[in-house]
């Protein structure tokens, strides 16, 4: 066996993880992580197509020619540090304390980039002749308005009809210890923006305005006590959020004349944002609302059901930490929505997320080291 | 019969409207026409007290010290002019097309404070030995907070037992022709700060968070739907307006900590405050609520019946006119409310507010003449 340069030291993943950390690369910026990233696959015989879009950086990066297609998916972006004086040690200078690395992006999800590369350097220094190829899908706008990242990327990809067999995004899925849930589907996203409409007046002469807060009101009692779906077993129910609601001059003599509500369904394969959105219309008509409504589709539901992705997945977690990882669907959207359309399986494995968009936001050392272990496990059990 | 100095124009009334209007005094500026009425008053015998309270001019002018006081009240101040692209002609030019005097406070209220001026240099020219006391209480703040304004000039009057019989406030009363509704009282008004406190979360992981706008959503539809009382003969049913609603950081994917709601009643004599603030805790404990709620008392209800404030107005109005007014209670707040309280009676009569706080406010320069000439016979009425 003969290891590749970096991974000389005996914890690789911390080392590469810390000079990622130490370029603030606060959405959109990249600030040189995927030119370093670019660097180290180039050296092992990778591909390296940079795609910048806008402000938005990114890179595909593609070892071998055939299928299948392996790829890793991921974001060096990281969002603010927020109150600096919160932090115990500066966000962007990682420092090691009692075992964990501190730092912005040291979750989510710069420690599973560097372990994406040092699992590659390994597996590529095993198996210089690998079937299939592996890839590297990496954009700096995964945490901001995500218009220029992923999704241009895999609209790039599909113009040449370029494909991807099986996607492993870094998301922070683990919530207890490492590996003990990976995320092998995500619900869908529907937003709802509502304009009840009403007539403006002065509150002492009510006869002359229509209020639409009054209007409304029932229409949201009803909407916030629906019942939509009984989910199923891989997706919890569908859960719908009033987000937003705002009407008014901020004047307590007037009476406004529109209700501003913005609502977001996050929601399982029971259902599809046609019926969600049908259902919602025939509520407004029968509260005979006069109203104006935009639908925002924020992702389709996705599934990677029980095959070879999943499979190497468990089989990785398993022998490296001893214990049986969780798939769920639950949780907040990632870009394996953008990635999951295209027919390619996609499954989420990182760190622990506990301390994720916190102040301190932190991640085992030994962790890091291990996802390494599962993700060459991965590729192992994948391409060889 | 001697004319005062002033009143030998045709058009003594409209003349001085437009000095008035000249003077661009939007709340709390007064832009000197305080100082303008009180030349005129202080030349015909009137004591004149300025009252100046932080940013607000107030003038107390009495001619007389024996009761009964029969004290004209109105404000200097005016709304901002408003989109000024709108304006036929500049605001605060007075201008006189087809029969109309235009510009800001035209209606609301210098017109009727020219009218007073004018009334009173009539009657004390004809009875400069007249019995009782003729007041003004003059404000520049009665659009805008109104803290500085009426209520302390009355604080004022009582910390030294001064007292007013009769008040007759220069708002514009009138609807479709001079005098066709006096107002003899006014609902109260009592604003509510509700704020329902839940827990933020994100749309994702709705178990963790509590959703304030759904758990309000069914008591805002009942509290909208609330009977209050049914009025009576001098009052119309009490009424209840949700002027504002707030909630949401904006973003579609947060679950907000807290709804903020401000209501407004406008209430008959057949409730009060303190029943009113007792059902809406209430219901709001039914409903069961965490949350904050802040009062503010606005005004309570008046109501001047029967007596010779109302018959004497009824009958300047039937005599200048030749038809008989309406006596109403509905409508907005006025500085009335601060008044009544101390006793006096209070009566609102004005010209026709049809375009008051628009563009293009006006008021008839007959109209304005007539005004005069309703008031001094309600003075003749009272003080002969």
């Amino acid at each position: 066996m003969t290891d590749a340069a970096h991974s000389s030291t005996t914890r690789p993943v911390t080392e590469l993880t810390k000079e990622l950390i130490a370029r603030p690369s606060v959405t959109p910026l990249d600030e040189g992580c995927q030119t370093l990233m670019a660097e180290r696959l180039a050296a092992i015989g990778f591909n390296i197509e940079p795609m910048v879009f806008e402000d938005t950086t990114n890179m595909w990066a593609r070892r071998g020619n055939e299928g299948p297609v392996f790829c890793f998916a991921g974001h060096t972006d990281v969002v603010p540090a927020g109150d600096l004086s919160r932090w115990h040690t500066p966000p962007f200078e990682p420092t090691i304390i009692d075992g964990y690395l501190y730092g912005r992006g040291a979750a989510d999800m710069k420690g599973s980039l560097a372990a994406m590369i040092v699992a590659t350097e390994r597996f590529v220094a095993k198996h210089p002749n690998h079937p299939g190829s592996i890839a590297f899908l990496i954009t700096s706008d995964e945490e901001g308005p995500f218009i220029n990242g992923t999704t241009r990327v895999i609209d790039t990809l599909e113009a040449r009809n370029e494909k991807i067999t099986w996607a492993l995004v870094g998301e922070p899925s683990s919530t207890l210890k490492l590996g003990d849930v990976v995320k092998n589907g995500r619900r869908g996203s529907l937003t709802a923006n509502l304009t009840v409409k009403g007539v403006q007046g002065h509150v002492a002469y009510p006869h002359l305005a229509d209020n639409p807060i009054h209007k409304a009101a029932p229409f949201l009692a009803e909407l916030s006590q629906t019942h939509w779906d009984n989910g199923n077993a891989f997706f919890p129910p569908t859960s719908m959020q009033i987000a937003n609601i705002n009407g008014g001059t901020g004047a307590s003599n007037v009476i406004p004349g529109a209700l501003e509500v913005m609502f977001n369904f996050r929601y399982s394969t029971e259902v599809t944002a046609e019926i969600l959105i049908e259902r919602v219309e025939a509520l407004l008509t029968a509260h005979e609302l006069d109203y104006d409504i935009h639908w925002t589709f924020n992702g389709l539901p996705f599934l990677t059901g029980e095959g070879p992705l999943l499979d190497a997945t468990r089989h990785a977690i398993r022998q490296v930490t001893g214990y049986d990882t969780d798939p769920q669907t639950t949780g907040g959207t990632s870009d394996g929505r953008f990635i999951a359309p295209t027919g390619a399986k996609v499954l989420e494995l990182g760190p622990v997320n506990a301390t994720i968009h916190k102040v301190n936001e932190c991640v085992k050392v030994d962790d890091l080291e291990q996802l390494a272990l599962c993700y060459e496990v991965i590729l192992e059990q994948l391409l060889c």
